[in-house]
């Protein structure tokens, strides 16, 4: 059996001792660290950090961690995030029409490959609820026009409070959520069909296949109020040629969204990523 | 020893009976074909195809097979170009500071990985003279300003032509040459530091960097007259991190741009890259 | 719609005009060529080749078409296959405990990525029995030990012939096959998870992870009577790092297994692939 | 100015409090960590570490920073190193007949990609003694047989130890050190143009054709007295198809040799790597 774990992610102006003092904070505790990593932008003068130990004789009790540490994150202007193993994150997964990124991540979830409850699935079209049923999820759809957009958003965004989501996925909707709807329900992850920041909007294999690029990529982001220009997660890339058409490039796309869809949401419920400015520190 | 061939690059309207017409006029004068490999793009309605064959034993003389070939080609509105292995193509490098890819393409030509001729290396600074020395090349410096551009491209055309160049590869040469450079010297190949489209411009590296994309690419393309759009021939990509400074972005891409270029290079000096339109076929 | 096509796979002792002789077969009988593809092996002095055409137009009906073929094959000593589009190849799956391969190939399936149909799926364990239910295909269950092998594979060969099938996939089936079931039953298309050579015989993940390797791999091949030693049809690799537990390389592992295996399977149901040797052409 | 480091590579029985106190001492003697990476392998029971530090400011002078690190490793059990940024590693290439690993050695030395002195140039061959000369660096010509390995290899430590040599690079040297030798000066990196473990042994590119692969790679490891086998610092790979003949694999082979190598040598000349068992942590 895995024993529980508490990750610390912690960010805070550079200066001298802080791996130190972090790390004496868990061992004069009594824990034991399992992974330790750092990073420091010297551009940005700024210190990354993620901590994870084994509670297992560790001296504080859970609830009292947080307050503990904020008397040393205080002094250091940090900012951070304390998580526990144990508790598993609820998601919400969007989509369209497409499957393939559903099924995936039905299956690794199944498998065990990705810690969380799937909740709810969320569409603006009917036609995946055969799926939701087939894996015992609700599924909730909601046809979004133009007129009715706001409205529907409100209404998502009331299912996702009642249903304590920590985390939407969005696994090919292919919808543009509301600034409105980003400002109040921040945690989201996407994955764009395209090597961003090349083609962004819409269509971006019939882009590349119009620019005739020799590769092809996918991209799991942080969803922000910048379409398109969210922190990047995870990217990878399949090499294409002139035989290929825009239709192998959306069958070879499909395989590359999943993969990294999929290697986006595990370092992100891993509480591998950090978020500075546009930018992710990703500690693998 | 390896025996001289004749290649044809053909491209035309798509229509019934072009692999067998092309593949007749071979074997009816006796070749033996060793490469042949077609494309056609339905979209376009464009049939492209290259056919390689020995020229021992080949019925034809070497100066009358283009008009041999002609009369098949006329019927059929096709393009074509023939070329024979034995006439090593003259090649003009163009530098400016940065000596990798300079570098890497006389290791090339010096271990006969790329077969061609290099004539001449052409720079607006005087830094890499001393490899051009090593390598018993001659180096031209042509130092350009606002007010110089223009003449001192005449100057730049009239040596290619002097030299019979017939291929200027921009090896790293940080400047942009003018559409009237383009118009009377077609056949230019650049190497973009970058995977394009992303990141056209200037800096990609520093763009890369400040975007925070996992991946990094390099692309070799035929120069045209829209900066960094024209056709591509070669692209690939290396992943990066956090971690990763733009420094090292920089000493991770030379690698790719020297590798990438070569191989844009070599394609095109076996012929083996047709242009149609904004693309390229390349037949591998 | 697509349009009916025929597909040609034709290998001989390599000499002048074959090409032309089989491209002429096709335009004299009014054939529209769609993909024309060949290789030489000049070492093995063997000519390979596969040409596509559309059936609309063609003159000869689909049942004459290989005995007018086989007078041109005979004089060049041709070795061919004939292959119809609208022909559905019948594929048995055989599986042990894990179900990522069979999730995939099932999905793919269902999303007509890949054009084949699944009779049966064929497994020494129960396991995966609801997966089979859950798509409507039928399940056989055989125990294989020491004592039963034989007799249990003279009941597979059976159900395979009375079944039909073309093709059995080994999607993770964790047993060998016997020389007389393969002698029997030759077309068989397995998954090995290591990037063959390296890592032969059992737990590759786990002589991966011994031996400190930075990169790991999968490899789609025919099964022949040498134990992973059959010719190899695709192979891909995903890099690893010290981070990386035999837990770790085997979820990795899966994500290249999946995909390299339908890349695999996709190649041979397009008749893509061509076996010489131990080897394969891969006309893509 | 780059500032300079020093950086303690460390590795000791797993247990707590590590991290906290390899961290306190480098913060309470005023050391700004500008990198700290660690590893625990849990089955071998071991936490291995690097981490690097700013010496302006620290209280401790370079000669007395061992000795009082002794004090904390001593009571841990810990084995470790201490490296200064400032002290320059001497490097031996050696090589036989090939010229692009050493090319590319010196071309990254000289563009200060690569910090280290290289001060001889030893082979079993004469033949690019004109590339050293190039480059102004002293040619030793060890000519191997039967009869002669012992002595020549003798006279080789001893110009190893004459030169303070701190590294050899076996830049394509197809000859196999005796054990002695390799008891002797164990700090050597080899290139071995395979992604082992496949293709152990001679010609592993002749090999690799014969199986028909469709990836080919290449190996930066240590070199041990088990032929091929020693801890394995870096691979990469490149893609192959039956068009590749043995002559192409070996000039795509070459590319990856050539950066792999490279890459290889980096990590071991910043002190990112650390070797356990028959494995290494590579903290990048």
């Amino acid at each position: 059996m895995t024993l529980e774990t508490a990750t610390l992610l912690v960010s805070c102006p550079d200066q001298q001792g802080l791996v130190a003092k972090i790390a004496n904070f868990i061992y004069s505790n009594g824990g034991n660290i399992i992974h330790a990593d750092h990073h420091t932008d010297l551009e940005a003068g700024l210190f990354l950090s993620r901590i994870e130990w084994q509670l297992q004789g560790f001296n504080l009790p859970k609830n009292l961690i947080g307050a503990a540490f904020s008397a040393i994150a205080l002094p250091l202007k940090a900012q951070w995030k304390l998580h526990f193993s144990q508790t598993i994150p609820r998601i919400a997964i969007w989509v369209s029409k497409q499957d393939h990124c559903l099924y995936d991540l039905l299956w690794r979830i199944q498998a065990k490959e990705l810690k969380a409850d799937i909740e709810l699935i969320i569409s603006n079209h009917p036609n995946l609820e055969p799926i939701a049923e087939q894996f015992g999820i609700k599924y909730h759809y909601f046809p979004i026009n133009k007129e009715n957009k706001q409205d529907q958003e409100n209404k998502e965004i009331e299912l996702l409070k009642n249903n304590n989501i920590d985390l939407v996925v969005l696994a090919k909707y292919m919808q543009v959520l509301s600034p409105n709807f980003i400002a109040q329900f921040p945690n989201i992850i996407n994955i764009h069909h395209s090597f961003l920041p090349a083609f962004v909007g819409a269509k971006p294999y019939h882009q590349a296949y119009s620019r005739g690029v020799k590769i092809i990529g996918a991209t799991a982001h942080y969803v922000t109020q910048d379409l398109d220009a969210g922190p990047i997660i995870e990217q990878d890339v399949v090499k294409i040629s002139h035989r290929d058409t825009v239709k192998d490039l959306i069958r070879k796309g499909k395989d590359l969204e999943r993969v990294v869809l999929a290697r986006g949401v595990r370092l992100h419920l891993q509480h591998r990523v950090l978020v500075y400015g546009n930018k992710t520190v990703v500690f693998t």
